[in-house]
C-alpha cells in the first residue's frame, strides 16, 4: 500500500491522528470549506447516515411517532419564552439579522435553530385541546446549528450536525416517565443492536440537567482514547415548558391541565462519529454490515487473456447476489490494480470482497474476503449467496462483541480519589466510584481529576460500596465518573 | 359531512380558496408559525414528500449521482465569485451576522444557502484535477432559504423550501448538452409517470436565463385556475462557474482545460403544490398511489353486537394485505362515526378505503371504495389483494390521464395578440404563438398582457405557423406563453 493512500498512523498509537486520516482517506468528508465547524459531506458518508436514518425512524414510527419538518429560524421571542432554556442555549445561537439587497435590517432576529423545543412547543399549544389529543408523537430529522466556542471536529463537535429529535407530549407525568424507557430501548434497538455501539443509560446529575428540564437521561459510549461520548439524551421536561408555552388539555374530567412532556435527541451525526471510531481498524472503516452503503464488492483480477470469462463471471455473480437481496458493486475501474482496489476497499469498510481471476472461472469457485477479521475463503460460486449472508450476520455479531469487550474492560470501579484519578490518567473510560451528592464533591472531581460525574445507572438502584470517593462521608449512590469531548 | 370537517368551497368556484382550506384541513400544513414564508409541515405532507424524495433520488442514483451534504451557510466571499450570479440571487439572501452570548458581530457575513452552486464548486475545484474524475455528479436532498419578495403561498412560493439540486461537471460541452436530455427524461419517469403531472420542457428566452447561467431549460405545467408553475428547470452553465471557480483537469494529452457544468433543481416542496392543486377535487386531496403515505384504510363499523368479530376480521384482511405488500392502516378511533371517518380519509386522500360491518363477515365481503372515482364495490375478502393492487395501477392510470387531459385542453395555439390575450384572460394555460425573438416584443406581451414567454420546446424545432404574434413581422420561433405564480 503506497504512503498516500493507505493510513501512515496505527489506531492505537495516535487515535487523533488516525481518526483525522480515515475520514480523509476514505472520503467521508472535507474539512477544508473554510468556515468553522461546517463540514462537507461526501458521498461515503451520506449514504451510511442516510441507512442510520431510515433504522431510527422506522424503529420511532413503529414506536408512535410521526415525522413533521418544521422552520429551521425561531424569532428571538419564541426563544426567549422558557428562560431556563433561553439562558441554557443562548451563547450557542447564530442569528439572522437581515436580507434582501439592502440588507435591510429585521425587526426581530431570528435563530438558527440549535433545538427546536421552542419552535415546535408554540404549534403545539394550538394543536392540544383536549385528552383525546394525547399523547402526541412527533419527530424531525434535521440539521440544527450551535455557535460552538469550543473546538471542532467531523462528526464529533460541530457548529452544524445532522440528529433526530422527537417531541412527546403526554396527558400524565406517569406516561412522560414511560416514556424515558421507551427511548432506552430505541437506543438499544438500534444504536447498539444495528449500529453495534454500547453504551450506559444514565440519569444525568442535577446540576448537568438540559436546559429547561427536570431532569436528564443519557446514553454514554467510551472512545478508543477513552473519552466519553455522548450519544441519544432523552429529557424529562415536565411542565415547564407547557406552562411557559400554554400547552394545556381538557382533561377527561373537563378540567384544564397542563401536559407532560420528553424529548429525545439520537444525534446522527455523532453517532456516526462514534461508528467511525470505535469499529474501525489500521486499514480503515468497519461499517457494520446493518448500516452499510454496499454489501459486496467484487474486484475483477484481468489479464489479457480470459478478460471476457471473468468480467462476465463478475456479472453473473453480481446478478446472482442481488436477487437474494444483497447490495452489490463490481469495481471496473482500469486504471488501478487489484491490489489498489482491496486497500482502496478495505479503507472504506466494505463488509464482503469478492476477488474472481481467471482461474476462478474455471474451477467456478470465487475469492471471499471478510472486512472485520480479514479471513479469506475459497468458494463454490453456488453457494456464494448463502455464504455471504451468513457472513453478514456474523460479522453485526462480532463487530457488537468487540465493542462490548471494549466497553465492560473500559468501565471500572475506584475506591478512592487517587485510585479514580490514575485510573482516569491510564486509559479513561468510565470509572464507578461512590458519591456523597454533594455538589463540592462533584466540582473537585472536575478541578483536581478533570472529570466529569456523567451520573447514576437508569432504571436501577445499585448499592454503594464504599464512602463517597471526594470526602470520604457516607455516600448516596454510584456514579460513573469520565472525561468526554 | 359538518361544514367545519369537510371543504366548504368547490375548486371551480374558488381555487384559491379551495387550496387554503384543503391544506388545512388535511392537515398538510399549518401556517400559523408567524414568521413570513416559513411553513410548519404536519405528517401527513412529511410522509408524502419523503416518498416523493426516495423516487427521485432513486432515480438520479440509478443514473450515476451520487448523495452530498454540503454545509447550509455560504460565506459572502464564495458568494460574490460568479458576479452575475451574486447579482441575481443578492436580493433573495438572508444574512447571518452574529452569534453567541455577546453576539458578536461575524467579520464575513454567512448567506443562508440560497443555492448551493457558490458552496459546492469552491470544493468541486479541489476535488478535480485529471480528466479520470469526470464526469462527476452529484446531489444533495435539503432545504433552501429566500428572502423573496412577492406574496409566498404554502407549497408554491415560501422563503424556505425543500428541494433536490444536481450539479453535474463534464469534460465536453457535447456530455452537458446530453445530461440536459437526461434531466427531462428524470422529469418525465418520475414528475410524469409517478407524481401524475403533464409539463413541456421547454428552453427559456435568453433573457430569462438563471443568473449565471448560459441556457434554462425548464418543465412548465397548468395549475387549475390557468397559472403556469414552473417544476425542475436544468441550466446548463457552460464554462461560466467553472472559470469564476477554477475547475479544471488535465485532459488526455495533458492539457488543462476549464469543465463544464449543469445543474438540475427538483423543487419537492413545489411539485408537492403542484400535486395537491391538480389532482385534488371538491373532497379533498387525491395522492396518487406511487406516493401516498398509505394505500389502504379500514373503517370498521361497529354495532354492540358482533363488535368483536368485526374488530377481528379488520386485523385478518390487514394482515392478508399487508403480506401482499399493500400499506394498511385501521381506523380504530372509537370517538367518531364511520361516516366522519369517510370524509376524514377522503380529505386525505387515500387511494382504497375498506368498509366492514357486522353484514360483511357473515358473507365473508369487504366493501371497497376508491377515492379518485368513488366507485363502490362489494368483493370476496379472498380476493381483496389483487383487486386493490389493480385498483391502485388503475387509479395511478386516470390520475395522469386526467391530468394530461386538463393540459392538452389548456395549451392552445394564438395568431394574433388580441387573441392570445382573450385566450389567456379567459382560462390562462399555455398559449402557443409565433414571436420574431426580439426583446421589445416578449416586454410588450409582458405589459399589455401580463404574460411571459416561457421559451420554445426543447429538443424540437417547431415550424412557425405566423407571424410575430406582437409586430407582426416574421416570425423566428414557436413560444408558449402563460402567466405565472
Amino acid at each position: 500500500m503506497s504512503e498516500e493512500q493507505g493510513l501512515t498512523v496505527k489506531k492505537s498509537d495516535n487515535f487523533s491522528e488516525w481518526y483525522t486520516q480515515v475520514i480523509n482517506k476514505s472520503e467521508l468528508a472535507d474539512i477544508r470549506y473554510n468556515v468553522k465547524g461546517f463540514l462537507v459531506h461526501r458521498p461515503w458518508s451520506v449514504k451510511i447516515m442516510k441507512n442510520m436514518y431510515s433504522l431510527l425512524e422506522k424503529e420511532l414510527e413503529s414506536k408512535g411517532h410521526e415525522p413533521v419538518w418544521f422552520p429551521s429560524v425561531i424569532p428571538e421571542s419564541f426563544f426567549e419564552k422558557e428562560s431556563k432554556h433561553a439562558e441554557g442555549f443562548k451563547a450557542e445561537v447564530f442569528w439572522i439579522t437581515e436580507g434582501g439587497s439592502d440588507s435591510k435590517k429585521f425587526e426581530e432576529r431570528l435563530a438558527l435553530r440549535p433545538t427546536s423545543e421552542t419552535a415546535m412547543y408554540t404549534m403545539f399549544s394550538l394543536w392540544i385541546q383536549g385528552w383525546k389529543d394525547l399523547p402526541m408523537k412527533m419527530y424531525q430529522s434535521c440539521q440544527v446549528w450551535r455557535y460552538e466556542g469550543k473546538a471542532t471536529r467531523p462528526f464529533i463537535r460541530g457548529r452544524e450536525f445532522f440528529w433526530i429529535e422527537a417531541h412527546d407530549v403526554f396527558a400524565t407525568e406517569r406516561e412522560a416517565l414511560e416514556q424515558v424507557k421507551e427511548d432506552m430501548e430505541t437506543t438499544e434497538n438500534v444504536i447498539h443492536k444495528m449500529f453495534c455501539l454500547p453504551f450506559v443509560f444514565l440519569t444525568r446529575p442535577k446540576h448537568d440537567t438540559f436546559a429547561g428540564a427536570v431532569n436528564t437521561f443519557a446514553a454514554d459510549s467510551i472512545m478508543p482514547d477513552g473519552k466519553i461520548i455522548q450519544l441519544p439524551s432523552t429529557h424529562m421536561l415536565g411542565q415547564n415548558f407547557s406552562k411557559a408555552f400554554d400547552i394545556k388539555f381538557l382533561d377527561e374530567n373537563e378540567k384544564k391541565t397542563y401536559a407532560w412532556q420528553t424529548c429525545y435527541g439520537p444525534a446522527v451525526w455523532r453517532i456516526f462519529g462514534a461508528v467511525i471510531a470505535q469499529h474501525g481498524d489500521d486499514k480503515g472503516l468497519i461499517i457494520p454490515p446493518k448500516i452499510s452503503a454496499v454489501d459486496v464488492v467484487i474486484v475483477p483480477i484481468l489479464f489479457d487473456k480470459g478478460k471476457k470469462e471473468v468480467l462476465d463471471k463478475c456479472e453473473a455473480v453480481k446478478k446472482s447476489l442481488e436477487s437474494n437481496g444483497l447490495r452489490v458493486t463490481i469495481d471496473l475501474r482500469d486504471s488501478y490494480t487489484p491490489g489498489w482496489k482491496y486497500n482502496y476497499w478495505e479503507l472504506k469498510g466494505i463488509p464482503v470482497r469478492i476477488e474472481i481471476g481467471p482461474r476462478d472461472v474455471k474451477a467456478k469457485k470465487v475469492v471471499l474476503v471478510r472486512r472485520d477479521t480479514g479471513e479469506k475463503a475459497v468458494i463454490d460460486e453456488k453457494s456464494a449467496s448463502n455464504d455471504i449472508v451468513k457472513i453478514l450476520e456474523s460479522m453485526q455479531k462480532n463487530i457488537i462483541k468487540k465493542a462490548d469487550e471494549f466497553f465492560q474492560k473500559n468501565m471500572r470501579d475506584a475506591n478512592r480519589f487517587n485510585e479514580m484519578k490514575s485510573l482516569l490518567d491510564d486509559k479513561g473510560g468510565l470509572i464507578r466510584a461512590n458519591w456523597c451528592d454533594k455538589k463540592e464533591c462533584a466540582d473537585e472531581i472536575k478541578d483536581k481529576a478533570q472529570a466529569d460525574i456523567r451520573g447514576t445507572l437508569f432504571g436501577k438502584v445499585e448499592k454503594v460500596f464504599n464512602k463517597c470517593v471526594v470526602c470520604g462521608k457516607d455516600a448516596k449512590s454510584v456514579v460513573y465518573v469520565g472525561r468526554s469531548y
